[in-house]
This record gives structure tokens, sequence and C-alpha cells, in this order.
């Protein structure tokens, strides 16, 4: 029996669609890896993916868009969080995998990448926030179960408290050129915690 | 008297020379701020500067090295830091600085703009990294008093308090586009203080 026709644009998951799409990304990825984005190029892309230039323009029309699109997958595919059982473990852990990220060559070459993109077009901007809005969703329950177990006041905002674990090492990689080392990754967990421990993140009075 | 003849490239402040790179860094930064630093066109400079086209690609060659250059003259016209008598006191001012340059239209497209060339440019990244390595120079007695006040221990790294006060309100600004509200300062200046009274920016044994 053959198959149902798909509607125009669209194919089932694992379908042509998707396979271009995936090799579309991870060239893209390549691309903002090696060359960053100002160097971004769809007709490039089209070549390291092997796919037509045309379907490349049409679906994306723009490196702009392509990147905003890699950011959703990006999104979908990440990791889940890490279980320690106690705050500063599961701060810890969590401030492990930004510094890995990070200090990645490959990894840390894209997100410069996609973070200048966004710096320069609203579209791609709101994709990275959205990438960003899902870690903190998969991250918030370690600080809701720190709640539980009185290690923090009622009322600690958790993703408040995620952010704050991330930004101090952001800070070093886009901002002040201060060293990355595992260090700084150690002591952003423990201040994150220290602080949601006094109380700093209490943003609902309960 | 004639004036004593200057060595070539170099005229006294406020002599020539000096005129024509306040004028060029002038029309840098009104540049950046209008287009960004992908559109950033030294032929355009000059003309805004209303400076000759050759004058502008022989002192500066690329706009990455004029952004480099304008950072440099930033650092050095940046203001003291407020002095309070609390830590508290002390980095609420910091953070709140730290706000009004991020949230201005004009210094946040600024800052957006410095920080996406240093992404793609080793030579402006390190004029970058002095730009803040003076910014933190000039706010560490804040923390290096209060340790001689008692309130964070012994050992306290000054410049960690400063950069934490201000990584939390880059990375909204740059990463994850939550809000930059008032609320936003006053966490990022209260957890600072709060993980700094718990020692967590203790990196010297005394």
């Amino acid at each position: 029996m053959p198959e149902e026709p798909s509607p125009p644009g669209t194919v089932r998951p694992g379908g042509r669609t998707a396979r271009t799409r995936a090799a579309a990304l991870r060239a893209a990825e390549d691309a903002l890896i090696e060359t960053g984005f100002d160097a971004l190029d769809l007709a490039d892309i089209a070549r390291r993916a092997d796919i037509g230039k045309t379907t490349v323009y049409r679906r994306w029309g723009t490196p702009a868009a392509l990147v905003a699109d890699l950011l959703l997958d990006m999104a979908e595919q990440s990791l889940p969080r890490t279980e320690t059982g106690t705050l500063d473990g599961d701060l810890r852990a969590n401030a492990r995998l930004v510094h890995k990220t990070l200090t990645d060559p490959r990894s840390g070459a894209l997100f410069k990448a996609v973070v200048t993109a966004a710096a320069g077009h609203p579209a791609t901007a709101t994709a990275l926030h959205r990438f960003y809005a899902t870690r903190i969703t998969e991250w918030a329950p370690c600080v809701e179960q720190a709640t539980a177990r009185g290690e923090v006041p009622e009322g600690t905002d958790p993703a408040e408290v995620i952010r704050a674990v991330s930004a101090p090492l952001y800070y070093r990689f886009l901002v002040s050129g201060d060293p990355l080392d595992a260090a700084s990754a150690e002591r952003a967990a423990a201040a994150a915690a220290a602080a949601a421990r006094a109380g700093a993140y209490v943003t609902r009075v309960g």
C-alpha cells in the first residue's frame, strides 16, 4: 500500500524534510564554529549539507533564521539535569556543565557565534532566549526541591538561582575575559547557593 | 616663540591629532549605536567626523582597531566610584550604574556592539577586557574597605565581588533576555553582598 502523501512542506519525523533540516543545521553549526556568524552564507551551507541551494533559501531565507532554527533544535535536544540530593551538589553539576560548554573549543565557538548573531537579529535573539528558558525550566526543580527540604527560604525564585550560576561564567566568557578555570565554576555554584540560602532570590512573599 | 615640533604621529594633548581622534571616536560611537558593528565602515566614519579618509585608514586601518581605540578612550574617561560607607550601599550604587548603562538606549546599543565586535576580533577583545579591568580596579576598594570593617571575611577577592554584581545584568542583557528591571539590579547587588558575607569569594587563605 502506498504511503499517505504529506501536505507540502511537511513530512513526518524522520522523513526527507527532517533529514534535510538535520543536514542543514549540522552544516550551519560547523560553519558557525569555523568562521563565526558574520561569514555565514546560505549557498555555503547548501554545499556543506549537500542539499539544493533553492531548498535552503526557500526554507530559511536568511542566515539569522537558520541560526534561530538551530537554537530551536539545540533546545529540543538539550540534556536532562543532574540530581545529587543537595542544592550545592545540583548547582555544582549545573556550573560544571555550563563551564564545559563554554570552554570546549567547538561548543564555545558555537555559543559565541549565536550570542553575536542574537545581538543583531531580533528573531535570533528570541530563539536564543527560548533556548535558555528551556534550560532554566529543566534545572529549576533542583531549587524547588531545596526549598521543600528547607535548604533555602520559601519564595526563592528557582529561575533566578539557576541564572545566577550561569551568569558569572558567561560574563567571563563574553565580557570581562577573566579566566574560565574550574575554580570559577565551583565559585559560581557556591556563590549562588550562599546567596539563595541568605534569601537573596526570594521574589514571592509567602 | 614657535611651538616645539612634535614627533610624527604624536601631538601634545589637545592638539590636532587629539582632536582628530576625538572626532573619529565620537563618529565611531554614533555609527555603532545606529547600525552596530557589522555595518561599521571607515569611509563613513571619515565623512561623519569630517576628517580625511586617508587619515582614518592610516591611523586605525580596520573597524575593529577603531573600536579597540574607542574602548581605550572609554576606560580613560570612566567615572569614579560611589562611596556610601557600607558594602550593600556601594554594591547597590555599582549595580544601578551598570543597569543604567545597559538600559539606556544609546549606551546599551554601544555595549552590545562592542561585545559583538570583541567576539570576532582578538585585539578588540583585549581592549574590551582592559576596559572592564579598569572599572573593576576603580570599584575594588569598596570590598577592601568592607573587609577592613569586618563586613566580609579576610581574603575576600574584591574583583570577584565586583564582577558578581555585573554578571547577572550582562547575562540578562546579552544571553537570556530576561527583563533588565530595577529589581534585577537591586537583586544583583544584594546577592553579591550576601555571597561575599558567606565567604563565597574568599580566594586567599589569610
